[in-house]
């Protein structure tokens, strides 16, 4: 009756992989935290610390209590559009979904508010923040989710429904993850303006530089050590062999997952540095961050299925994105504290049509299906594979855009006529955390209250 | 002759799983040091990351030398009190007890001084703290963690010698870990007496705010990443399947874990979050984070044996216990600086109640006799376990804090009435980092001296 | 076809455990990066983080294309010293070097020019620096990898062709990683000369203390937390049986290796401690931190082969060879901001040594032989194991001094005479930060603005 010696032992490894990385996923919710800290003024770094916190904190409640449930919750009757199974955890664990793909899941639910929170900085109301953050997370983000990842989603890679005879390849969530987290982002921040100062009465743009850049490029590193959860642990499962081959499985696909993003993050690093010192003339470490990151961006949709040469022609082209988009968000008095849409939506959106471009079909069958030799996919254009996938990462590009339009914009908007969206402007010119958060993130102590204390204390003590 | 391939297999496994969880552990240690680090002034700051980093120096020698032998050496003749094998890792490896089981619970001793030191911060001679430290660490956690983990406790969970009929569910150490270091820093703290200028004459407490929230945000975030090691890693081994189930083991229980672990700190961060909300008037982040661990803290003890929903319950009742312990110790003019007496005694000790109340029989069964159909166990009172398991509950509270009390209580008074224990209160307004450790841990580089130096420079090189 | 189930689990297994050590070696990059950072002044700050990241993302594309092949490319004829094979990934997978295996080894390529990185902080152009790095990491660094860790190098353990009788044993690489990187700092400290300020006109050594204590004691925790992976990651293989036990292998060893390595930085770190304590008559933090470091570096060598107790041995001299050097560092006026050339070339040395003195023959079957009984081994000198391992050690020390001295001292030289090295002395004393990198890491806003902005801001928006 117990289970067999294999498969406790199946069990046993794919357990540790996938708990692992969803620690490792996790690290990316203080990789933000340090990152947004770090780029936005002194002022406010109290108010966008706790924001992650936040997102974390309640995202674990409302993920347990429905997000989960909608977006992998496919009982007796799956419905291709919403989850619903699963709620609180109720019948888990059953035979396929444990407790920790939920952890995993999880972790990627948290990430989501937290690309948002970058595009609104510095100027949204706190309880805003609580509303949107519960919302995008235990909603939006996880019927997303649903449709590209869960296994009745009627855009998954396994869908043979659509008229494109072909799914979409969303492999660690460019779309899903990413371009949701920017799509909301662009919203929030346009409906809320410009901070501040940002631009100057003449409409030229005046920089506001973060506080601290040392926590920036720590941010980018614990993102960076983050995302080795983020692609090669969405295989979930690592011990699976390959049955046209006589040496691989899961286990050689992961590592290739680990080394084109480690590619293209580093390419779309590079060009930066090197493209932002002709467009500038300085070496600019902020934008080396901003780029390493946008090429992590990109490749995540498809790290699974691309080549390591085709990882490095996507991080190449994510810089230019980031480095035109910004370009862009100047001219249109766009003002993003982050770069967030920017970054995490440009670049997300690049991810998706990468695919397109780029996927090889024999990497598409081993990480969807289980590298069986009989299967044939629909795979990048480039490659001969013709418009299905094509078509198909097109598509999931607009819905995503679509839906978190029609979603978020409204609630931003709702929240923004009931002046509940903005903070006032003296309190933006006060900062954020002693107007909201009884304080500010840093404290020189008063030397001049020392004497004052130490007279108090030998009064009470002697 | 040589291990059977299925007897390698299972080490393999186990040890993966067991040194990358000792490895989370240890990144708890960083966690504490910048966590301590922006809970203190300034001035204080270089002290109270060295005690950190000197948890971890000294308690490798002393948990090398006889503290694991205290702890986990059960000879041919075990004694239910302390271990008296294994001193120097003699006999290591043997059949059972090897290097990473010893790393990991390295990994659990150096974090209990850690503990402490936040309770005494900012006041205490640093000579010390080193002799607390190793005493702490190489004495006092040890014998209890043999009483509660070793396999020949007297108090542990196998123990069917007491008279409750049940031993003490401790999993992973809110008793055996956060209540001795509290209730040693709750000593020490009150021995020690408040910091110049917490109090003013008339009594009325006086903030002193840490100098850097960004740290103590870091510092929360890398403490619920190594708790990910900490409370899934205690079951030390994963492989180990259930014989009365199909498919589960310590892998569906590893997985439960880690989700409980969750779900309870981030209740207990988002009651702290709107209840200080509601009792101060400011949303505060610095709150939130010590909500946080006030949860993880309170499910460590039972995170192993109750289901998600118990641990939300145990979420909230931390965040109130927190609340609670810190307006009685404003009430009683008691100062911890890092409130690790209220945080770790108090949740600690809520921690090993809640077990008592809620932990259900098939998850103990699970956790403590490989999931074997023919045991029974004594379980949570609420759940209609009986009084067994609750008074066990009770009684490792009460010689926790009994012991703990006869230990470091004396060794701190003596250190006090020997005048080792605190600081002048000269150096103290001056700051232990300037009268200790020779300067400070930040430059702002004299902007005056660079003429100076720069007229040298031409002098020497030209 | 398949692979069969044995070898599945096996790859799994062994997939999992080096890809998690590769994730934790990765985290030593920001290690570095915030060590070096704290160690220098603010106004350079920006630029070390820079040379940090930059080390990642040209190390990444400059060892894709040629680094692995040159170190592990060994073909259908292999070349004893330098590899062939590779480049670009071409023929990878093959049997035996997969994408985890470049992946861990991606991981060091990039800690080598972080360490120099170090040595010549505070002073370099960026662009000087961009070239070296490229040529350490790309060329220098993997043709000693190719002679001590490929399988026909031609000083690798597995050599017989040497006249020593004996290949050199370096594990992880005190000699192939620290000492390569310590030496390539020596040269370049040596050839830009001291920092402006640095020593008086008189010779006198003036202290440049770094700008921020908790970036070290942060940078220095993560290193520790990476060396986790750099030590007992080495390896490569936990499944690895050995036939002489009854139930040891890989598994035994590595949790061994993750305790030597322990030892050895914590006593290192303590009798810096202690012994600073007595040289300059308070606890330094800063030293300690440095110490720990040192163990490490000297344990690297010899971490897989020795016993706990020659691992405190290790230590507890590795914290003289570094007060020691850098005593004489300051008699010689060489000036190394982060003591980079003392620390890993000097600890770096004293660790080959080390293993030529006390390596256990057990234990080097075990590491190398996979613990086959019938194998024999030069062993450490002073456990009677004879001049072999000891002379091959030597030798090791000998000609990566020699290779590294003839390849970077002449690049760093020639870059000096095109002026191409040092900053001018004007740039210097402003700080690198602004006059190449545009700006300052940190920024306290010009509160004096406020008012303009916000005028402009009513001008603007109403």
């Amino acid at each position: 009756m117990a289970p067999s010696w294999e498969e406790s032992v199946a069990s046993s490894i794919n357990t540790i992989y996938l708990l692992f990385s969803a620690y490792l996923v996790f690290v990316m919710q203080l990789g933000f935290a340090m990152l947004c800290a770090g780029s936005v003024r002194a002022k406010n770094a109290l108010n966008i610390m706790l924001t992650n916190v936040v997102d974390a904190v309640v995202g674990s409640l409302s993920y347990y209590l429905f997000g989960f449930a909608f977006a992998f919750g496919t009982g007796s009757e799956p419905n291709p559009f919403i989850g619903t199974q699963f709620f609180a955890l109720k019948d888990v664990p059953d035979g396929k979904y444990d407790y920790s793909f939920f952890l995993y899941q999880w972790s990627f639910a948290i990430a989501v508010a937290g690309i948002t929170s970058g595009s609104i900085a510095e100027r949204t109301q706190f309880s805003a923040y609580l509303i949107f953050s519960f919302f995008l997370s235990g909603f939006v983000y996880p019927v997303v989710a649903h449709w590209v990842w869960s296994s009745h989603g009627w855009l998954s890679a396994g869908s043979a429904t659509l008229f494109l005879g072909s799914g979409a390849i969303d492999f660690a969530g460019s779309g899903v993850v990413h371009l949701v987290g920017g799509i909301a982002g662009l919203w929030g921040s346009i409906i809320e303006g410009p901070r501040v100062g940002r631009f100057d009465a003449f409409g030229k743009p005046v920089p506001i530089k973060g506080h601290n850049a040392t926590l920036v490029v720590l941010g980018t590193f614990l993102l960076w050590f983050g995302w080795f959860g983020f692609n090669p642990g969405s295989f979930g499962e690592i011990l699976v062999p390959y049955p046209t081959t006589t040496d691989q499985g899961n286990w050689t696909a992961i590592g290739r997952t680990a080394v084109t993003t480690t590619l293209a993050g580093s390419m779309s690093g590079l060009v930066t540095l090197f493209g932002r010192r002709l467009l500038i003339g300085h070496w600019d470490a902020m934008d080396v961050c901003n780029g390493v990151l946008g090429g992590f961006v990109a490749i995540t949709s498809g790290c699974s299925v691309v080549e390591p040469w085709a990882a490095i022609i996507c991080g190449f082209v994510a810089a230019w994105v980031l480095i035109g988009l910004n370009m862009l968000a100047l001219k249109l008095h766009f003002d993003d504290p982050l770069e967030a849409a920017q970054l995490h939506g440009g670049c997300g959106a690049w991810g998706l049509i990468f695919t397109g471009l780029f996927a090889k079909e024999e990497f598409i069958i081993q990480a969807y299906d289980s590298g069986k030799g009989d299967a044939s996919r629909s795979h990048g254009l480039l490659l001969g594979g013709g418009w299905g996938l094509f078509g198909s990462q097109v598509l999931e590009l607009i819905v995503i855009v679509g839906w978190v339009s029609v979603t978020m914009g409204p609630l931003f908007y709702v929240l923004h006529k009931l002046k509940l969206l903005r903070i006032s402007i003296d309190d933006e010119v006060a900062g954020l955390d002693i107007s909201s958060h009884g304080g500010y993130a840093y404290h020189n102590q008063d030397e001049d209250e020392r004497p004052r204390r130490y007279k108090d204390y030998l009064q009470m003590h002697n």
